[in-house]
């Protein structure tokens, strides 16, 4: 059986590691490609940073999985064993833009079951991590579990394009969320938005689209801290496929899904 | 002649002080009040914060003028002489919610031309300051002026609730206005925000509804970079009035007023 406390320690070291290299990238310049399309960035900074943990995580566990943004290892076909799931730089746009509130964010799981979760956010220098069963933490701080608000005292995390995208199908239940809700912010960092909601400095986290590596590494923090992260149907997050995703406090989590979100909204 | 540069120091000097009260007081409970709505809140720290600078304003230098958002002193008449304009906590709901993302911002201004511009944000222990003439810098690093970039590779920062609003004047606009530009970012916190522009964090920030002591300190760090903050009809801010406030680099600005936010759309 894996230790998880010295695996958790291990994987924050590499990622120290890492963030040394991206912010010595940061102060040269560096090659900007776009994957998708003009709004979905990657650098040869994202690359090499997933190469680093790819070479790592080989070298010293070669019989677990690896799943990375970047494409060094294959979509994942099963979770069977243990998986490491990394998204290098989460936030790449204010990476290169803003060259602050970028993360490297980790998942480890063990047959399907979030076993270690990190997320660093590298120029706070915030490392949010968690080990299932012992705690969850920013630096050496334990969180603690928020209290729950109502949702017109509750402060939202989304992404503001949706709501201009009135023929979306998520578009109008989001506009009435953000109505009913005290405030909303952005931050163009899914991971670190999400590890917000698990620290209570946001009540709730929505996307219409998110990739596995964006909340694998957060879902841990998030279940440890017995807080909910499923689809906007209510389902548990898929490590094979993204989605839809909220994550919030139990009783918000569900007031989101039943009368806004949910299928039968 | 005033020494700005003294007086500066000065200020810094006394913003780290209030800082340090602020994080003894996020230590223990304190008293939250609501203002305007429940979105308006002040706490008992806004207050003590506020007559910490009123006395040490007062004492120091009592020719001075002074003008603070909780009310400490008169609504501005004029703008003649020295005078301080200061947020003791910009973003009170991060404050009360997140404990993160709040700041001190102080506007040193000499017959309305202001002269030392401070945004703190307490948290991240990020020192945002300009004397005229003589620079910006975040803490001890000075700002050079960013490139300017295309709308539909531009960050915008700006209150998704107004997206929301379609009844309101300014409500179209914005949305046009998100769906061009590259991305949207919300910290709910404006000095913060308009300190990020000058920055070059930002590529522009947008409100309908800023106070004085919102911009005042802010309005410095923009000018001294050459970046542009008007009403959204394009005017120059007043320090008596509030109104509506965008703020970006010159081509940007003038763009976004010509083609979204002034009066003619």
């Amino acid at each position: 059986m894996a230790d998880w406390n010295e695996l958790g320690k291990v994987a924050r070291n590499w990622t120290y590691e890492a963030a040394e290299q991206i912010k010595e990238a940061l102060a040269n310049p560096f090659k900007v490609e776009a994957k998708s399309g003009p709004d979905d960035l990657v650098t040869e900074v994202d690359k090499n940073t997933e190469a680093f943990f790819y070479n790592k995580v080989r070298e010293t566990f070669p019989e677990h999985s690896f799943l990375g943004e970047e494409g060094t290892a294959e979509k994942l076909e099963n979770t069977d064993g243990i998986t490491w799931i990394i998204d290098p730089i989460d936030g790449t746009m204010n990476f290169v833009q803003q060259k602050i509130k970028f993360a490297i964010s980790i998942g480890i799981y063990e047959d399907g079951v979030g076993k270690v979760g990190i997320v660093y956010d590298v120029m706070a220098d915030e490392m949010f991590y968690a080990v299932k069963g012992v705690g969850a933490y920013v630096n050496e701080v334990e969180l603690v579990a928020g209290k729950e608000r109502p949702l017109n005292e509750s402060i939202i995390s989304l992404n503001a394009r949706w709501l201009t995208e009135t023929d979306h199908p998520h578009a109008n239940p989001l506009l009435a969320l953000v109505r009913d809700s005290r405030s909303v912010r952005s931050y163009g960092a899914a991971a670190i938005e999400l590890a917000y909601v698990a620290a209570d400095r946001l009540d709730a986290y929505v996307s219409v689209n998110l990739s596995p590596w964006d909340y694998a590494g957060a879902q841990v923090l998030l279940e440890e801290m017995g807080y909910r992260a499923t689809s906007f149907s209510g389902e548990t997050l898929s490590l094979l496929n993204g989605g839809t995703v909220i994550a919030a406090k139990p009783a918000l989590q569900r007031e989101i899904v039943s009368a806004y979100v949910g299928e039968e909204n």
